[in-house]
């Protein structure tokens, strides 16, 4: 029922107006329910939607592993999609507590966090991970551009992709938002039986924090993107043994932390 | 205590590893505190925190008007900064009363939408707004770069900004998150009495339904942006009465709806 493009007709303008055709990239409003509650709400690209939920709940720390999934099902309605999970009793009892002690609504990438200290939360850090050379950093972002189907459409979304030194890109999602974007690649690497820990992320977006604390759940200890870090970024990445390597163009790229990584 | 942006020194890959410096963009957990109670914990640029968060209580439906701040003050913590209002008895029992009911943390933009249907929610049009021709398009897009200080340091940082055809840009504001550039630039207009029905809404983001949600309470019938449009950008858009021009760049552009302002 959701597409995740439209064909539309601007009136474009160049020097002289003309009509050109374009495809929109295309947002549902998807809610993820768990036992049938809501837990959040956000807008997405309606596709890999159980990649999604599933991503989501692990990197938002609303489940400690996908066993703990009994059923799963993706439900559209008129005005957007629910992403429903049936967890086990302890977990869904967990969430119904910590649901009720909330303190509101937050903003991206830290939902469910109400206190300054819990959007500081320790990350647990990542293993050793694999050490990359120049020319491998620029064939993985080379790799990228490609494999953006929605984006060579639509020019309106992100991707997060998982690149193996030997194999290349293992998976690759798109989505309106980054961090669902991100949140998708989780999910999918689960489902998959991809092995985050000997590949590199890479982000066609900036890096901020967290982008950071949903890299070590996925447990890429590698993370490219074609933007720069942020401050807080590169504190968090320090402290989880995350390389961070940004501002990564086909003529060059910085790193930010653990260079130890970069040979 | 926060700054806006660290020196750096990452090493750089330029065929060579050199080393180069670099500002980065600094974040910090800010929290929206209403009569005692949080409302929202958002990572953000520490700079312009008292526009961001007038400018997220409006923008989020959460205040009618500023006359209902009695006070407000920004506080710095060791881990975040918090930003305290004091609101008129009605408003804040009508908040303490929506918080109980709500339903969970959203994401992005939507803060405190506990369903689908209210995610999609109707907006108030706008006015009939200002008629730009081509080259003033191009002027108004143009005048955004150089006063993109931070971004010119970090190159990590969105911009939204107001720009009057006769004045140009009256106001611009930088943060690492495309809506609280935009929740800034609506808090500033209001407390330096700016007119946004007389400018364009500038933004260096893609156009998401958040975004055409916020520039309809700013009250500004014209939205630029580098990027493009999603497909419910436009569709929320025309029934605001707002024209999106997209995927702005120096030597064309691209009109997605109501062109009757591009003249």
């Amino acid at each position: 029922m959701f597409a995740t493009h439209l064909a539309f007709t601007p009136v474009k303008w160049d020097n002289a107006a003309l009509h050109s055709n374009r495809e929109l990239a295309a947002e549902a409003a998807v809610a993820i329910v768990v036992n049938g509650t809501t837990q959040a709400v956000m807008m997405a690209t309606p596709a890999d939607l159980e990649a999604f939920g599933i991503g989501f709940l692990l990197t938002e720390r609303l489940l400690a592993s996908v066993d703990e999934i009994l059923r799963l099902e993706v439900v559209d309605h008129e005005l957007g999609i629910e992403v429903r999970f049936w967890l086990v009793e302890a977990r869904a009892r967990f969430l119904a507590d910590r649901r009720r002690t909330m303190a509101g609504p937050t903003g991206c990438g830290l939902c469910g966090i109400e206190s300054l200290e819990q959007a500081m939360r320790d990350i647990k850090p990542v293993g050793a991970g694999i050490s990359l050379n120049a020319e491998q950093v620029y064939a993985a972002m080379a790799s990228l551009g490609p494999a953006q189907d929605l984006n060579a459409m639509t020019h309106a979304v992100h991707a997060a992709a998982l690149w193996h030194p030997e194999q290349g890109l293992l998976a690759i999602c798109e989505d309106v938002g980054r961090h669902n974007a991100l949140d998708k690649l989780v999910g999918t690497a689960i489902r998959n039986g991809l092995r985050p820990d000997h590949c590199a992320l890479l982000l066609t977006s900036r890096i901020s924090i967290e982008m950071i604390q949903k890299a070590a759940v996925l447990g890429t200890a590698t993370v490219i993107a074609v933007s720069a870090p942020t401050g807080l970024a590169v504190k968090i990445a320090e402290g989880a043994n995350i390389t961070v390597i940004g501002v990564a163009r086909h003529d060059g790229f910085e790193v930010f932390s653990h260079a130890e990584r970069v040979v």
